[in-house]
């Protein structure tokens, strides 16, 4: 038996792969039918309610310019029935940092919110003064 | 009787006063004592583990070059005893969009996982085309 964080980890990885494709059905299948569900694209302002967050997948998805996205270092923290996980996003030429929210729905986990932000590098200046900084 | 998610936001904002009240001693009570925390903040990779995160909010607070932080547009999200709220952080010269989690510790609500990131305006060059583009 796989444990949750192992179920967690798997949805979440079916989500890198179902943008990577480019699969828009994929995408869908992986996000809550029961609750209100949220996405913060990297520089955006919140999208909430699933109209709106399928929209923006599928503009995303349906894009020529849609990156391929390898998904590293990725940690699962399960809280019962609801699980969140902490990862890295891979970009050509380009690192983000992200946080997955789940819901095990009848027993399968799905994403209820999804937020990607940028890493430090890849940006001009860094807005809040960042423990790294603040501790040399 | 507050409705959950009235109690969420209420601890929402004691975490923003904590910190821009500087105040480490409320920023640390916020926190969950009975769950692995984590917390990514703008721009940097994911602390994990309470000493790693707690360290980084003392050396935060404890540099007087800490902003003050104003919340707003927070909207949560509760599924049972775990709840996110995802609200902007209005800050001199810059706006951050934040994901905050929440757990039911004995009653109270506590933070298990915060992860800040820039909003477009203030970025270089976005990292993923955004709906919003995308859609023009």
């Amino acid at each position: 038996m796989p444990t949750p964080e192992a179920e967690v980890l798997s949805v979440n990885e079916a989500f890198y792969a179902a943008f990577s494709r480019r699969d828009i059905e994929a995408m869908e299948a992986l996000w809550s039918t029961r609750l209100e569900i949220a996405c913060v694209h990297p520089g955006w302002d919140a999208l909430v309610g699933r109209r709106e967050v399928l929209h923006s997948w599928r503009a995303i998805l349906g894009s020529p310019e849609a990156p391929e996205v390898e998904c590293t270092a990725a940690v699962a923290h399960v809280i019962g029935e609801v699980a969140y996980v902490v990862c890295n996003e891979v970009l050509p030429g380009a690192e983000l940092c992200a946080t997955n929210v789940f819901v095990r729905e009848a027993g399968n986990w799905r994403l209820v919110h999804h937020h990607a932000g940028p890493v430090a590098s890849r940006m001009e200046e860094p807005q809040r003064k960042a423990p790294a900084k603040v501790l040399n």
